[in-house]
């Protein structure tokens, strides 16, 4: 058993003491007699989990009686689809701020379903560097929603603040952030996130919906993918899938031991500040094509001098110990994706790691 | 630890070995030093596991090269939309033959996309008694497709021999008789199974699709929804449900070590036969409403003298360790079901406790 260090931007890092329970628990499942794998979604021990899990996730996100939670499959891409396909139709429109590629992949699902308005791109031959200003969006006040994507995980950008937009609410994939930092809930109407960054592993999806949001999504559309469907019948209109959302509920319990977002939120902050320091303090060896203040705390994204020393530094990372450390190939360099269940240690270990290598190779 | 005889309908008991095994490796994945939760969908080690996935489950099949295999999420409730949203559209139509509650759900879902025939149902006092013969299929010719439940885990059925077609493919949604027999893939266009009866855990579906139907698919269906994506994409477009498919990956490599489908076939025809035996045996004390040749080997549904005697019977079946004998909330009754990982001794046990409590209870 050699543990290793994990950056992969997803599925990424879990905590080791959910594994650890979860094989402790394997093969009886709360008293049981069975594997959670095996219980069947009626019982009382997956009703309980299920329920235990909801709760978890909204107490943990500081989500009133006003949001309802659920649990899906289909991971974020689904949602680019689900959400305008609930939401728009005859008439009406949707605004999109565009920060990079997950946000192209939602608008065009979008297009499908109905008027679609790009509010702001800060694309750039075909890049993005940063995110938008508020000054730069232009929103229109009549949108059933606008769409962000709150961490671009290629162009490793973050949203530090997130945009007015009036009366508009605000609909989030929050796959690659959800629950690193406090976000107050009330300027959105629809968040969700794909577990396999900061909840669990692939395989569930969670959306949370208002209900003045949840009120204005049609009735015809296909059973499935019919948001009304899965809050009436609290995600259990269909068998869930159980044993991803066991583990969700695992991540969701070491979450709150942890201190919540806020106790996680403090620790991002350091781990940010101490491999933005390492880049921003190596002499221009690493070089970070993101703007200040558009920076993400979640996947810290660097160049090397040269491509050659890129692939030395994620060989020598790699065997070193230092998982995951490649750029996504759509960009090239390199990632350190560090989510809650990477502690600063993990990070203070790949930044003294960051700083040998740039000796040795400068 | 003390492990019962587990007769949910879904999920279900799956092979105590496949348990094993994952509880040994659930903190390091194929020498990678992260869990298989943990890996990236894009690593070496996660796309051999994903085509040996494929791979193992075309072998036990028998399926040839004209089949594409996909592994999806959203469960069998998804594909009942998939499969029309994908094959109907204007001036197209196709035959659904309803033996029971899911074909029922599968004609609402196509009815949104397309014209749809009813071919044949047995539906009789708002109950399923058996499987329609060939003779009373009124089938149309130009049908885009036929389709079928193979096995109906609450009324108890199975088509214990296919419906010709002629040259019309078969849609089926196989979720609960899959691999449970050797089925001649021919005349099948699709096949759909969720996992959690014979394949492993609750969040993968795994869909089949012959080359020449997946050519009548439309290209104009949103991203997530369409075949064409999946299937171009070796079902990696997004990320996969990476943890389900490991235990599907391991359930398979259960299912070709006992010598495959027609080893678990004469099985399950030893298992169907001494429990309806003990039924068709019992003077009159357990009835089976199903007429003899649409009884499912899969799912065997039966009432007794009375509901109280039904109450008692779940509940003392419970104290000596049988699980999940209660029959759908729908139809009420005693449901046993027996999917591949319940063995032969198993059910000798459970038919053991049925004679005793006959006895006791005449």
């Amino acid at each position: 058993m050699a543990r290793v260090h994990n950056y992969y931007a997803g599925p990424a890092a879990l905590p080791l003491e959910v594994l650890e329970e979860a094989r402790a628990e394997l093969l009886e499942f709360r008293g049981s007699g069975v594997s959670v794998m095996e219980t069947s979604h009626r019982s009382q021990e997956y009703d309980d989990l299920h329920n235990e899990t909801i709760g978890l996730f909204k107490e943990l996100m500081g989500l009133g009686d006003n949001f309802k939670v659920m649990l899906l499959q289909g991971g974020a891409s689904l949602q680019f689809a689900m959400v305008p396909m609930n939401l728009l139709g005859e008439g009406k429109s949707a605004d999109y701020i565009l920060t990079g590629s997950w946000g192209k992949k939602a608008i065009k699902e979008a297009r499908l379903f109905g008027a679609v308005r790009v509010a702001a791109t800060t694309e750039k031959d075909g890049v993005f560097r940063r995110i938008p200003r508020q000054q730069e969006l232009a929103l229109d006040p009549g949108a059933v929603y606008c769409h962000i994507t709150s961490n671009n995980t290629i162009f490793g950008t973050q949203w530090r603040q997130f945009p007015d937009t009036g009366s508009v609410p605000l609909a989030a994939d929050m796959s690659s952030d959800i629950l690193s930092r406090k976000v107050d809930p009330a300027p959105f109407g629809i968040i969700y996130a794909g577990a396999q960054k900061n909840l669990g592993p692939s395989g569930v999806t969670v959306v949370a919906i208002r209900d003045d949001v949840l009120a204005k999504c049609r009735k015809d559309t296909t059973t499935m993918l019919n948001y009304h469907t899965h809050v009436d019948k609290n995600s259990l209109f269909n068998t869930p899938p159980c044993l991803a959302i066991y583990i969700l509920h695992k991540v969701l319990g070491w979450t709150k031991a942890q201190g919540g977002v806020e106790s996680l939120e403090k620790i991002n902050d350091a781990k940010g500040e101490l491999i933005y320091g390492a880049i921003d303090g190596s002499n221009g060896f690493y070089n970070c094509p993101v703007e200040k203040d558009s920076r993400s705390y979640m996947n810290v994204v660097f160049r090397l001098p040269t491509e050659e020393l890129e692939k030395k530094f994620v060989a020598q990372g790699l065997a070193a110990g230092f998982l995951g450390l490649k750029g996504h190939r759509s960009v090239g360099g390199i990632r350190v994706s560090m989510y809650n269940a990477n502690g600063l240690d993990s990070i203070k270990d790949v930044v003294g790691f960051m700083k040998d290598f740039a000796s040795q190779n400068s």
